[in-house]
């Protein structure tokens, strides 16, 4: 059943609304421009404009009127749940936009358009001194972020929430003090596995970039027919995904000169971000609640198609012969599974294996909570990354390009952002268990998709992450992902 | 020397200015990607989108402060030129915004969004049945636009002077027939002439796709060194070009199966109307005067470039290699240089000869004229498309593709751009001579570069027309251009 919004003062907060929506969508573009096409000199004046915009767009959400109208539908007692949704993510940008003041909205917004390209630049060139006062900057204002927003124990809690409603330091401190023993354990037994080899051939195996990307379009098309309608795809220097509407989804991917599984894998888990939006029901699209709800969920559908899909058998299977042709050479199903599901301590989360990805983020947070909390320092930064990356994995990148510089998140100014791809993770795998126990089998792309539309994708933000587990009688569970790693690695390392 | 805002009043426009340059920024970039990437389905939403901020930036622009402060410098007697030129751009959009209700901004944007995508299918389906209920709503909406702009003589004027300041249907006419019968006179010389062929062979080669971008990118490096850095070259249904700032410029160009010239002095033309914008004077950014001036100085330049560069004997010798590898024969100077100056009657403007291009523009002229003014039909263009060809140029389109839908520009909401396009040739031919008379010689590009800067560029949008032809001691001259086409074609024709 379609969603209505009948209350009034809901219907007038949503006319009123596609004005934000509007400023929303055309900056959106400009952002997601600002990653693929535009000239490197653009960034100055692009930062200048988002700028401006972006003040201008917490001046129109403050418009008294507006304010006066969400607190209204707040004292409804009548609100269906798309409407309580509406007022429920419309509070928290309330939140956001009434304590932050505008010149330091205005400045975050150009400090982060112009850091993108600067980091780019600093990554292309191994150069973290580059980078270093951007980061610098973009962590002073993330700290004088959470005193504006207000916190309780930790001012990483208020950033943690920007990005996963509720969620605190704490949760994420013993979400990883559950996994991180059983995973160690996991890697160990792997490592010391008869089977376990350093490095597979495939990994090095150079490909035909046009090749692989036709292949990463084919992908595409086998996943949903409206590719090329309301959904493309792009070439950036780091994946991403960005919804404009429902009719306008677009995921990036990236091509190297090796590793094909990387720019696949890439492909793939941006499709699990970009079906989120794409499935969102149309009725809520120019509405608050267009598109994914928390990033918890997000990453969940992310992580469930690259490690349930992208890493499975039958995928693999499907596009074998398109693989042998991309790198040139003969492979078997059981090669490329075997390289697609290879464990093994590496420098990049982005290409890290289902068993070491959340030792990366492990770090991630300690770094980001250790800066934020005080008591790290910026310039200290590619030595405590390189020493925690020998801690957790026993392994030390060679360059700042494979170490600190690696991701693209700290310099688009997002601080508390990672924990939300472990915690997505292992929600993924529930989703998994939940579809298989429903009777659908990976590969069967469409109905699968049907089923994550019929329970999550369709809502949009209606529900928090909480209350869309209530709804699918569910509870987050971190053992689901640590007995499906335990089991799918024991049977490929045997052990 | 740079030029500097010193008043008071000016200073503080131009601070206020730079929120309604940074929608106009963005939403550049939106109607870039429009007919770039977007996804077929994303025009609707897109539309909703760029219609809200059209009225919102109205109403930005009609804040009571700011219109007062428009007034106050109007009135000030010591502006300097820049100051001058912020002031006059300043009170046209006044004029527009005051007089268009912002219901009716909104639904012409959110119209013309719709129809650019509409269009496109049609053109590609030759569906002019599929377009017809759009134009004739652009129409409709353009007519009424003249009635709240108001005109003395004709509608048509109002809609005239968006493109050209103070251009009227009479100055247009009065044009035409001054360069009406010579130019059908040289056209019947060439016709009648020996050397005359229907068909040169090198208009049906075949080329590579990849090779030919190829080359159009080695044309842009040669003329430009930041391409790829402030400057770039992307694919579209039509050939147009786009400025968000001297940092950040774009055109199109475009391939078809043979035809090589058409692609080659696409890109040409667009670079001419590139380089106005990229060499506009760095402290004219974000603000009114930025970039370039009145359509007839813009195409002035892109024509220049097309019909004196990109039609010259050295830039066909200098390329002549590449062009080989494209279509993959053997070609000599003498050929290229025919099929590139090839004189004949042609169905599409875009790829029309410099003799019979302006009979392409007397025929939209009559029929954007014809249709405000009341008499024509939209059902009936095509008929009278076709007839008016036969008149002019004794030719048939024989699809509605390559007639009626073959221009882009109704579809954007353009009515009475298209006699900027002679006009501006017209020009163009002025501005060689005095390049020429100057001492330098086409092919010099950078310095001809310098020269367009120094005498026309820089100054952004600060002069009109007529003030920039006093500035340079010159006077808009029809001689000039037919002069040179009788010496040219005499030549190449031998009459």
């Amino acid at each position: 059943m379609t969603p209505v919004f009948k209350n009034k003062k809901i219907k007038e907060i949503i006319e009123y609304y596609k004005l934000p929506w509007a400023l929303s969508y055309v900056t959106g573009i400009a952002h997601w421009d600002l990653e693929t096409y535009m000239p490197s000199n653009g960034a100055g004046m692009r930062g200048e404009a988002l700028a401006k915009i972006s003040s201008l767009r917490q001046k129109i959400f403050l418009d008294k009127n507006f304010v006066n109208l969400i607190h209204q539908a707040e004292r409804s007692k009548t609100l269906s749940d798309v409407e309580g949704g509406v007022v429920r993510i419309l509070l928290r940008s309330l939140k956001y936009y009434e304590k932050l003041p505008p010149s330091f909205v205005e400045e975050f917004e150009k400090l982060t358009s112009t850091a993108t390209v600067v980091w780019r630049n600093a990554k292309d060139t191994n150069d973290f001194k580059l980078f270093a006062p951007y980061l610098s900057k973009i962590f002073d204002m993330n700290r004088q972020m959470a005193e504006y927003l207000s916190y309780t124990k930790s001012p990483y809690d208020a950033l943690l929430d920007q990005y996963e409603e509720g969620l605190t330091s704490k949760d994420v401190e013993s979400f990883f003090t559950e996994i991180k023993d059983p995973l160690k354990n996991i890697l160990s037994q792997i490592t010391h596995s008869k089977k376990y080899s350093k490095v597979l051939p495939l990994e090095n195996a150079k490909y035909d970039k046009e090749k692989l990307s036709e292949v990463n379009d084919k992908i595409l098309k086998l996943f949903w027919s409206g590719f090329g309608k309301n959904f493309r795809m792009d070439i950036s220097a780091h994946p991403f995904t960005t919804s404009f509407a429902n009719t306008d989804t677009r995921i990036t991917t990236w091509y190297h000169d090796r590793d094909f599984a990387r720019s696949v894998l890439a492909t793939v888990h941006e499709f699990g971000h970009a079906l989120y939006d794409l499935q969102c029901d149309p009725a809520l699209q120019m509405t608050p609640i267009q598109g994914g709800s928390s990033l918890v969920i997000h990453e969940s559908q992310s992580r469930f198609w690259e490690n349930f899909v992208g890493r499975s058998r039958n995928f693999i299977e499907y596009f074998l012969n398109d693989f042998q042709k991309a790198v040139g050479r003969k492979l078997s199903v059981e090669d490329v599974y075997a390289y697609f599901n290879k464990v093994s301590p590496s420098m990049l989360r982005v290409e890290a294996d289902e068993v070491t990805y959340h030792f990366h983020i492990m770090l991630r947070f300690e770094i980001e909570k250790g800066i934020i909390e005080g008591g790290l320092k910026i310039k200290d930064l590619p030595e405590i990354w390189n020493s925690k990356m020998k801690e957790y994995l026993g392994i030390t990148p060679k360059t700042d390009s494979d170490g600190v510089l690696q991701d693209i998140h700290w310099s688009g100014g997002s601080v508390g952002y990672f924990p939300t791809y472990s915690l997505g993770t292992f929600l993924g795998a529930q989703w998994e268990k939940e579809i298989v126990d429903y009777g659908l089998a990976i590969g069967e792309y469409g109905k699968m998709e049907k089923w994550l539309k019929d329970h999550i994708h369709k809502y949009g933000s209606t529900y928090t992450l909480q209350d869309l587990l209530t709804k699918n009688k569910m509870k987050f569970d971190p053992s689901v992902n640590l007995n499906y790693l335990r089991k799918k690695y024991a049977k490929i390392y045997g052990f």
